[in-house]
């Protein structure tokens, strides 16, 4: 039996006349998360993992998804006609290669061509005229046979005031045009929804934990065009964007507006970034050229008044977290918890706090084996009893006007394994030797992962993600382009050169399979260190305010020095959190930031 | 007054019809060093530095050279009318900015093409072009105003035995023309002398320190072509290379025949390593594929025969080195020694060893002050007597055939300043902590890096130099594409995966103008460590056997950890050399391997 929605689209795909159709998981500004309208490849499939590639032909249907989702895919997909790719699994063809081997001469691949990354989708289309195939971009079959789909995400824009954003739209926009006069182009598509967000100071809440605004944006040198759905735009909200010049145009008119560029004009666009559609709405005859982004750049790196909101928001967040971390502690041997309450708690505690706005992402609670999960995330069916032995992996972060808050602590709930304890030292010695780095300026991730993968790499273990990645600001929790990672991957855009306002995380990691994870996560801000006469130095200020946990550290694998960076840790910790706790609870935070 | 030389040149330049001749310091070969025939810049200039470019025009000429040079520049230079361009001071223009400023419409650039790299000379002819002026490569006015020019270097071929190299000719051959067939090419044009001299395994002495052969080659899958001077290609070298099916072709022949390579041969070469004139001579309508030379990787990955020299030739190397070490530290109190004297006596010592050939590079030994001149070597002037007190800097390195060393020790020849030994050990701390690291396949210089500078960088203080460079088998000191750096220069080819069997050197250091200087060198072989379920780790194995001078350490900044790595390497090299010792030295040994 075939899943009903793939058999009408086949039916779809022969009126189109196209030989194969392609369904990513993306929307149109190649968002890392997508909103309830582009969940086509979850409509079409019935697998409603977060990532996942869906591909249709008359005579097959495959699902490519990776080794997060192999489990849940393989369950989902039962009986749908679908068959699954286990990506990166050796043998499985990549989806390209699929697609090349398959589609010959005369044979059509549809797609739509706003979900799909152009600078891919260029790379595909010219593979497929080698073969004699073509693409055909301008189709949604999806939107043909998905009744009742979710309309576009409509949440009213949210100015943010400049007491927040540290710096006037006007100035932003100046800085921008300034590049825009350096590179000497007429013209910047930006349809990155976080970086239009950061250059207009606006927020909104169009995809889940992301505060951004579905829209699109054209930037000249004497106007700002912002394509975005009318209703979201209060008279108010309107007003203040028309003061700094942003003239509001619809949505969907975006693509008419790009096809009318007149010839000649040079445009700056990122073709990373941008989608298939809105290059090829180009003129032929307009100028492209193709760089990262201008705003970028100035995003990632946060102006000196979001730098102090920043801390504050931190603190907020480490007071809460207090809260919770001491409710999980004492609560567990009194009551039921599982997975998915305690992260309804969480959330509670930080609803406590001044401007929160809810999570930056969503938890990830995992209880001793669901720890190992990397990208665990509690569902219905795997939501466990939290119980007072163990470890719990606790991954959450937080929204506030003053910042966007990402944590990793891993506690003790009752007595710990040598095993257990051991790694958890590890994993710390590897987050505090990292925090501790001390480098000229010119250094980039790469130069400092070691530190953190060191004390596990000295006995041949490792953990197989990232050390750290860039934080927006009141933004997304994953941004370009500071980050750790050993291996330079030019693609991934994580290893810039770490200056001075960049957010980066330092969460290094260890997780064995069936029996626990470990993690432990802050968020650094680099900043200036002395100025010698061999040039700038920088360093880290770390500005997570939560105690990890002593109950599972084996102080004996720890050296002087990397004591002496955990009680320096724990002594700020206390003395950022304590004026704000009373009674019992601030006597647990002075026990568990003791001197060790 | 105008130099004669420049008057000269100007006349010729006048029958020629340039504008501007432009001289750098280099061979037919982009070689780091150059023989007698190359100088050049140093016949027409007056100046005798390693580094510097000449340009002459009608009205002006000038020497570009950099900050080690300065001084000597500004007195050789004297009354010549040249003038000095200190390179990357503040206002001073490049060569090539000076050169597309200077000249306009018709203007004449001249140049031999034959010792000017294809690469630069490409950007720069065509960013003359853009101004109307053009360039004229064939031409070497010099060579007709230089009467007595030494002639080019012919000295004579020396097989490197198989039981040396490791593996046959005709494999290594066999593996280079497999890759050719990879990357679909006809031909391989490979002019970089210590690649020929690797893929051939001959050796030879044509410069100074590199026991190369000036020779160009031409390989394709039927023909291996050794352009080289028959005058230094004995019946017996020439009967052994025949049996490899390479033919012996007369050196200058080459650029005759590139010009007859065949329409529409697809050639590989490096343009990076080529001369200009090779690329002018191909025809349009051959297709060049301009890649890094596919010689370079095998050739840094040293195979498990060259291996095991490689550690034979720094045992050799480490008695010579000891003899030297206690010699100097007993006899500096007994008789006149100077920085020129003492590399005389090292140079004895070297030579007492079996299969010794020669120096690797021009001694680098530095008292006091002069340590830390980074690129010193006393000259007449500048040779002073070293004394019972403070530090000497001696970096040196020898040939062997079974491997190049090069090692750096820095001793105290008495009573040192708090100052002095501080430095010293921090230096050491770095030397051990990069020794000691342990990394999962596919880490680069630049991920360790840091461990080697965090000692210094804690305080605010830094080396400027990079913190290891690759290092040649019986070849040159300098080899690309490994070394330890933490920017990462694309042209430099530094930062290669780290691969087991390459050599890199372990060299940081600490300079004080006008007081001291320190460095600590080992060379490191990487190997495989252990194998687990998160891939392959490796690490490195020091090969360098001489003891870092416990007299000059400090060690209440040394952590227990590096105590013990201090202590594991003294043993290891009292273990390795003390058995080629005998009586007081011998003891000597012992006492300066103690445990600390």
């Amino acid at each position: 039996m075939i899943r009903e929605q793939i058999v009408a689209l086949r039916e779809e795909m022969k009126k189109a006349g196209v030989t194969a159709y392609f369904v990513p998981t993306s929307d149109f500004h190649g968002s890392e998360y997508v909103g309830e309208y582009f969940q086509c490849r979850a409509f079409l499939s019935g697998f409603t993992g977060s990532a996942g590639t869906l591909v249709v032909m008359q005579d097959m249907a495959g699902l490519w998804t990776d080794g997060r989702y192999f489990l849940q895919a393989e369950e989902q997909l039962k009986g749908s006609g679908i068959d699954l790719y286990k990506s990166e699994q050796e043998g499985v063809p990549t989806i390209v290669e699929f697609l090349i081997e398959r589609l010959g001469k005369k044979d059509v691949l549809g797609f739509d061509g706003r979900v799909v990354n152009a600078s891919e989708a260029e790379k595909l289309s010219k593979e497929l005229e080698k073969k004699g195939a073509s693409v055909c971009y301008e189709m949604d079959l999806v939107d043909l046979i998905w009744k009742n789909r979710p309309s576009l995400s409509k949440e009213p824009i949210l100015i943010l005031d400049q007491e927040y954003a540290g710096k006037a739209r006007e100035d932003k926009i100046a800085a921008i045009r300034e590049k825009m006069r350096e590179e000497k182009v007429d013209l910047f598509l930006l349809t990155s929804l976080d970086e239009i967000a950061w250059l207009l100071n606006i927020r909104g809440n169009d995809v889940k934990c992301n505060p951004v605004v579905l829209s699109y944006l054209a930037l000249s040198q004497d106007q700002v065009l912002l394509f975005v759905n009318q209703e979201v735009v209060s008279d108010e909200v309107k007003k203040e964007l028309e003061q700094s010049n942003v003239s509001i145009q619809e949505y969907s008119a975006f693509y008419s507006y790009i096809k009318k560029i007149p010839n000649q004009t040079k445009v700056f666009l990122d073709k990373t970034k941008v989608n298939f559609a809105v290059i090829k709405h180009l003129s032929n005859e307009v100028k492209v050229v193709n760089k990262t982004n201008l705003t970028l750049l100035p995003k990632a790196i946060k102006n000196p008044i979001e730098m102090e909101h920043i801390r504050k928001a931190h603190q907020k967040d480490g007071v809460a977290m207090v809260k919770f971390i001491y409710w999980l502690k004492t609560q567990v041997k009194k009551e039921v918890i599982t997975e998915k309450s305690a992260a309804v708690k969480l959330e509670e505690f930080r609803g406590e706090q001044e401007h929160y706005m809810g999570p930056s992402f969503t938890p990830i609670i995992g209880y001793e084996a669901h720890g190992a999960i990397i990208h665990y995330s509690a569902t219905e069916e795997s939501n466990c009893q939290i119980k007072p032995e163990g470890l719990v992996l606790l991954d959450t972060g937080g929204q506030y006007l003053e910042g966007t808050t990402d944590i990793t602590r891993t506690v003790a709930l009752g007595p710990l394994t040598e095993e257990e304890k051991r790694y958890f030292t590890l994993v710390l010695r590897g987050n505090l030797n990292l925090g501790a780095a001390k480098f000229l300026y010119g250094c980039r991730g790469e130069n400092l992962d070691y530190l953190a993968r060191a004390p596990l790499w000295e006995i041949g273990m490792d953990y197989r993600h990232g050390t750290g990645h860039g934080v927006g600001y009141f933004l997304n929790v994953h941004e370009a382009p500071n980050g750790f990672r050993y291996k330079i991957v030019p693609e991934k855009e994580a290893s810039a050169v770490l200056e001075e306002g960049m957010l980066t995380s330092n969460e290094p990691g260890f997780y064995l399979d069936g029996k626990f994870g470990i993690r432990h996560e802050n968020l650094m801000l680099c900043v200036k260190d002395e100025k010698s006469l061999y040039g700038q130095f920088m360093r880290f200020d770390t500005v997570t305010m939560v105690p990890f946990d002593l109950e599972a550290i084996d102080l004996s694998l720890l050296s002087e020095r990397e004591k002496q960076l955990l009680n320096q840790y724990h002594q700020m910790v206390y003395k950022t959190i304590a004026p704000y706790l009373e009674g019992e609870i601030k006597l647990w935070l002075k026990e568990a930031t003791r001197e060790v």
